[in-house]
């Protein structure tokens, strides 16, 4: 299997970036190739603009998306995008892993997605969720947070977690096309002991060791709605 | 009224851009004082970084929400996220303005968001929700997307449009403290005649000459939670 584990936390020695080191030895231990992307260490640009073009459809005016289908075609995407959609389609495993920035990613990974998930190749049309760009390919994230546990959940001050990180896990991830593993959440990290670090870069690898054998999370597939995108009553993803 | 618009587009003739200076114009004619942030055009750097720090806590290791609260107390913070948050301090009304990308703020306002609702100021240990530190302000939220309204709600293709804001509405907004309002949403725009874009310039002209009649959204309160953060049996969000 080839994986790519895109990695955003400004502190290099930070627990977040254990994560990542631990992922990238254990999936290699298992005889998976792996690439990193230190989106920090790269100094990536997360900003999403007309310089990622070195030709355009519409140099007047710019609608990102419609650049982005004709800068696949042509071959002109910028080369530090170009490099990152080469490591996302070599990969049959991506693992987003990061420090949750207001409920969600940080605004450098997030310029990842901007950037680098580009219409054309990743999606486009009715190409989306499972008959998305990327679909055959597993998609992992892996976060830090400084909230407790009991803070999530049903009824829960903050609710679901999964709730908060809907726009990534089915906005972003399933609608490309991605089967989407249950989040790996390492709680109140900077509050907590060493050894309780340590029980979750523990059980992090024995997650990474039998991804295999777990289930992807539900999202809508496109045979559940018509042409227009409306639900198809019988099907609907509402009905029991 | 004092307003902050922070808008976010990398076209400076988009229609994005075009709700900003309707926003502008509209409130200032009702005699309100307004400011913009032009992410885009201000080059704002969104990286949230040690570099945000002239003096640290910990040189060593960086904890980015412990090194803002120090920074907020020894004025250590970088000119460009002091100049966006006294804005912040400033506003009654805060406007984030932007296109949606995937499901949630492009990374450029994301970074602001990272960067400038700084810890010790904005919240911190109790103060969050409606005890968050910029409680007494509203926000508003304008997004212009691609999608169909029929694509959104529940049933629909991509589920309520608000269960993919709720990092932003609810983990972001609502956490800090603002009453929020419901979201101005301009639905398909890059595929619509001037016809509609003008209906929607016209309604959101409507909206913002009355939003002291609106009702907030609804989000937790933390007298519904105990010292530890859990629930409150009967006053939960979850009872009847």
């Amino acid at each position: 299997m080839n994986v790519l584990i895109v990695h955003a936390h400004p502190e290099a020695k930070s627990f977040t970036a254990a994560l990542a080191s631990l992922a990238r030895q254990t999936l290699q231990a298992q005889g998976h190739q792996v690439q990193t992307s230190d989106l920090y260490a790269m100094q990536w640009n997360p900003v999403a603009s007309a310089a990622d073009f070195s030709e355009r459809e519409n140099s007047d005016y710019l609608v990102y998306a419609l650049e982005q289908r004709l800068a696949v075609k042509n071959s002109s995407l910028a080369v530090d995008i170009r490099q990152e959609l080469d490591k996302l389609l070599w990969a049959d495993l991506l693992i987003l892993n990061f420090p949750l920035y207001w409920f969600s990613v940080p605004a450098m990974l997030k310029g990842w997605i901007d950037r680098v998930l580009v219409s054309g190749i990743c999606y486009g049309g009715k190409r989306f969720y499972d008959q998305g760009g990327l679909s055959g390919k597993k998609a992992l994230v892996s976060l830090t947070l400084g909230g407790r546990e009991h803070m999530f959940g049903d009824g829960a001050i903050h609710g679901p977690l999964q709730d908060m990180l809907r726009p990534l896990l089915r906005g972003t991830l399933a609608y490309v096309g991605f089967e989407v593993l249950a989040p790996f959440v390492a709680w109140h990290v900077p509050y907590i002991s060493d050894e309780a670090r340590g029980e979750f870069l523990r059980r992090y690898a024995e997650r990474l060791q039998h991804l295999d054998d777990e289930q992807p999370l539900e999202f809508p597939k496109l045979a559940q709605f018509d042409e227009a995108l409306k639900p198809i009553a019988d099907v609907s993803p509402s009905s029991p």
